[in-house]
């Protein structure tokens, strides 16, 4: 199943998609259709057609968004770094996120706008200090993000979180897809980004040190994980930050964020 | 004017001090109250006596809640460090925070549960790239917030934010007073923590290297702020994991923290 958040002339939709329709599910918002038990559709729901549909950020206003660091094998041993014994987590906030196709903005602040190809779990039902069986039964589905940081801010001081939560900065969707359709809650999927067709980052999910189970397990051991939150699950190798030289976005590219079987976002770079 | 969000037997609600009254805003909380632009009470506004009130949160379901380290000048000096050119910004989440008479709850999962007082800056308008001018129109008040930290998972990996986060750890409240009450929008006050009764952390706000005026545009360069988004100014010298030898909460005490002018948080630990 995939469901998306798409924006209307009268304000966004939760919607499932249907072959070429996205059939309506009740609700403003996957947030809010996950947080109401994922009803299904009434059988006389609206219907919109996929071709040409706006895509509002999958989850658009979730409590919380948690984003890991240091959590793909290969990088971190092509790095030279010992494999860590936690997860690095870091935040990004509502207000950072933008649609899966929408312009990514520079801002005027920076010089050093970078790309971060994440899968990223959908948390479908609420849940704290969960068990393996809970955490697998929390996870509504898989979505795609590009973690833009803003590496010039990020490194100012030590805690990254003013680099990585810049307003609107981040898409993410188009879809939220069931674990299902993409083998179950630890997918191995091929994960990619390319900068105007040129491929920057290349791996496979299977190779996280730590799987979305784990994670979710993780993270809400500290903090309640409620319907609609995000948990991104890290990048590997091949930001532009990490490259000799250096490679950052600039105004005109497109940059192309895609996990197998999930979907992809493709957004523009535009100059603010 | 001091403004509160108390729990009552039917919800939240927000209110004004009034003499020994609350009167009721006509909102369910401050957050709502300030989104809808702080309008003036009804005539025949409820109201509910001072004593005994059930403060919840000061601002229950921020949009954003953005912390500082290493802001006051005494403190950075003190540990031989060079002044920073920026704010160091980490976050919490409105499902951290909890009322300023609540009891904080040691994580079982922790023995190095540490205080840290911090006056906190309350958004009252929204505010991008804030100028000066902005800034200081955008700030509703000041209120008082126990950074209460989790230090060994702080410390787990380079990012704080997995000590911060904890859920329901993090007292703010309980008054949002407003800056015509402290000598405006870069107060003077002297700041101070408490653990049965013996003084760990004591220090003054006119000491913060960035003031809060100075944070609302730093902030708002990144991210857009709402109102009843919260701003944690960071915390004096004293905290317990930099004593020697080290002290963290345990069950039975309290703490209290205290902003002149503001109020204080006032919290006994027990044990989950």
């Amino acid at each position: 199943m995939k469901l998306a958040t798409i924006r209307t002339g009268t304000g966004t939709r939760a919607v499932r998609q249907d072959g070429d329709l996205l059939v309506d599910l009740g609700h403003a918002d996957l947030g809010a259709y996950l947080a109401a038990g994922s009803p299904t559709a009434a059988a006389d729901a609206a219907t919109y057609p996929v071709e040409g549909a706006d895509f509002a950020p999958v989850v658009p206003n979730p409590s919380k968004v948690i984003c890991v660091g240091h959590n793909y094998t290969n990088h971190i041993k092509e790095m030279g770094r010992e494999l860590p014994a936690y997860p690095t987590l870091f935040p990004k906030f509502a207000d950072t996120l933008i649609g899966a196709h929408d312009d990514i903005v520079k801002p005027a602040e920076t010089d050093a706008l970078d790309w971060e190809v994440e899968l990223v779990v959908v948390i479908g039902t609420p849940v704290r200090r969960a068990s393996e069986a809970e955490a697998e039964a929390a996870i509504a589905g898989f979505t795609v993000m590009n973690d833009v940081s803003v590496r010039d801010w990020q490194f100012r001081t030590i805690e990254w979180t003013q680099g990585k939560i810049w307003d609107s900065s981040t898409p993410v969707g188009p879809y939220l897809v069931t674990p299902d359709e993409v083998g179950g809650v630890r997918p191995a999927l091929s994960v990619r980004t390319t900068v105007d067709g040129r491929v920057m980052q290349e791996d496979d999910t299977a190779t996280l040190l730590f799987d979305p189970v784990h994670l979710v397990q993780y993270v809400s051991t500290v903090i309640r994980l409620n319907p609609g939150d995000l948990i991104a699950t890290g990048t590997p190798a091949g930001v532009g930050h990490a490259r000799d030289p250096k490679v950052y976005l600039v105004g005109g590219e497109t940059v192309v964020t895609e996990v197998e079987g999930i979907g992809a976002c493709t957004n523009t770079v535009v100059k603010e």
